[in-house]
Parts: structure tokens; C-alpha cells; sequence
């Protein structure tokens, strides 16, 4: 069980993109984050299919949010970037065997399955209640205001 | 985020170990879940080497729990089979770039690692509050005392 690096990158990139005044262009939040340009294209795309950001056009065109980042959650990301396919799949290996319960017996989901979606259920309800809101206001927190300047006067600079 | 599909066959083998009268061999565990026999050994082995299950030897050898099947949690059976690494890496991507924190001052995780390491501790809360015991307590309330003990003749028998 392990999550792409991707997700990182997309989580971070959430929180600097709703810090930033101006769109930000994909070479800033590569260089922000100390990512390959190339790697970080995937998770950005992978968010803008998901409808989490989307590019503006223009000279000083780049990513911005498309909802308002209180209503991003960190779930929103994690599934943009590795899918929303559960953890566990039951293969239904109840059914096999000389034992093996008919299909008819088995309408309802076994309790090895039930056992396995309710943690997950329990994880994505954890990752749900945290927005890119409330991540932006930890970061905002523990920055000292001269630095958040400088961070977002660097992310809104043409040069690139 | 992908669990191997082991770690259902390993949940159905302690719970099967669990209900026979006698050590159940690899063979037989097979069969009742009708599965290969070579892909089911690496789940068997991961098993043992977590002190889940034990083997005894001699004619009736085979596999029985290693503890009581109420101190076997689902939890347990998942790590022992996928192992026990966080889904999510921190990756310190917070020390990277221009405005990367310097490592003095990254002492504590990030927030979005917290908000991932919070998510992992519910999913893995939830899979410990069940046991093997639990799972077969399930088992034996669904299935009718005699399939019960058809069930249970035909892991003892030494035909394998
Ligand atoms: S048959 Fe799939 S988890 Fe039990
Ligand atoms: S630096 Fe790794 S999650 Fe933030």
C-alpha cells in the first residue's frame, strides 16, 4: 500500500497556488518545490482533470484553483492523483471451492470486505475533513509575514 | 493505493485455521479457497514469519494460529502480508527551492504529512478493532451447523 509521490507534490502545489496572487506558471511550482518540471506536468494535469486547478491563458497565464480552496479537500487531491479505486478488492474467493457459497448466497458483500471498506471509509473521512483552506492557514501560521511577501512577490515575477 | 491480493486469501486462511480442529495444511487451504498453492505459500510464509500461524509436523502436520484468534487482529494479518510502511512518504519537498525551510526548522512534520499520518492511524484503528475471532464469530452466525461440520471433517482429513 503506498500513494505516488505525485500526491506530495499535488497537495503543495494546491496550498502555493490558493498563497499566490496572480496565476502561477507549472515552471515556478516546479522550481518551488525542487521537482522535475516533467515529473510535476503529471500531477498537474492530474489535477485539472479532477477540476481542482485550471490554467489561464496568456503572458502571464498559469495555474490557478478552480474551487475555492476551502472546498478542496486533501481527499480531492490523493484521488486526483492516484484514482478512487478502494484499497482491498474482494475477489470473491468465498465463492470457490468445494465449500464454496452459490453467487445467489452472496448478494451482500463479505464480512472480510465490510471489515476492509469501513477503514478505508474511516481514511477517507480523515482526509476529507482537511481542506487546502486549512493547510494555507498552518503554512500562514508558522511563516512570518515578510517571508509570505517575498513568497508570493517570487511566484507572481514573469521571469521563468 | 493497492493492497496485493494476499492479504484476502491470508484474512480467509486464519479464519478457516481458526475454525479447524486440526493443523490444516497448505494444500488443503488451496483447495477451499481455490487458489494456486505456489501464489498462497508467499501469504502462508509472510504469515508465519509474523508469528500468526505456526506449522506443526509429523503426519497430520499443517498450519494452526500462532495466538488466540482474539488476539489475531485483521490489522496484523494486513501488515504481515503488505507490511507495515506508511502509504504515505514524506519526501521533504517543504526544504526544497528558493524558499525551502532550512532542516533546523523542519524538526516536526510537515502539516500535510500530519494530516496523512492522521488518515493511515484511522484506517489501521479501525482494521485493529477486529479479530479473527470476531470474522469467525461472523462465519459461524451465516452458516448452518452441519455445513459447519462438513467444513470442518474435510480440513481434518488427512486425503490431500
Ligand atoms: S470473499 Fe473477498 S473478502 Fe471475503
Ligand atoms: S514536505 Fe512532505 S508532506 Fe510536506
Amino acid at each position: 500500500v503506498r500513494m505516488s509521490a505525485g500526491v506530495e507534490w499535488a497537495v503543495h502545489c494546491c496550498v502555493v497556488i490558493s498563497q499566490a496572487d496572480e496565476p502561477v506558471s507549472a515552471q515556478k511550482l516546479a522550481e518551488f518545490h525542487g521537482v522535475s518540471r516533467t515529473y510535476l506536468a503529471k500531477s498537474l494535469q492530474a489535477l485539472s482533470r479532477a477540476g481542482i486547478v485550471r490554467t489561464t491563458e496568456g503572458r502571464a497565464g498559469g495555474y490557478v484553483l478552480a474551487l475555492a480552496a476551502g472546498d478542496i479537500t486533501v481527499l480531492d487531491i490523493v484521488q486526483a492523483v492516484d484514482g478512487s479505486d478502494p484499497a482491498f478488492r474482494c475477489t470473491e474467493i468465498r465463492q470457490n471451492g468445494p465449500f464454496g457459497a452459490p453467487a445467489e448466497q452472496c448478494t451482500t458483500p463479505c464480512g472480510v470486505a465490510v471489515v476492509m471498506a469501513s477503514a478505508e471509509r474511516a481514511w477517507r473521512e480523515s482526509l476529507r475533513a482537511v481542506s487546502v483552506a486549512d493547510l494555507a492557514g498552518h503554512v500562514a501560521k508558522v511563516t512570518d509575514v515578510a517571508r509570505q511577501r517575498a513568497v508570493r512577490d517570487w511566484l507572481s515575477s514573469s521571469a521563468d
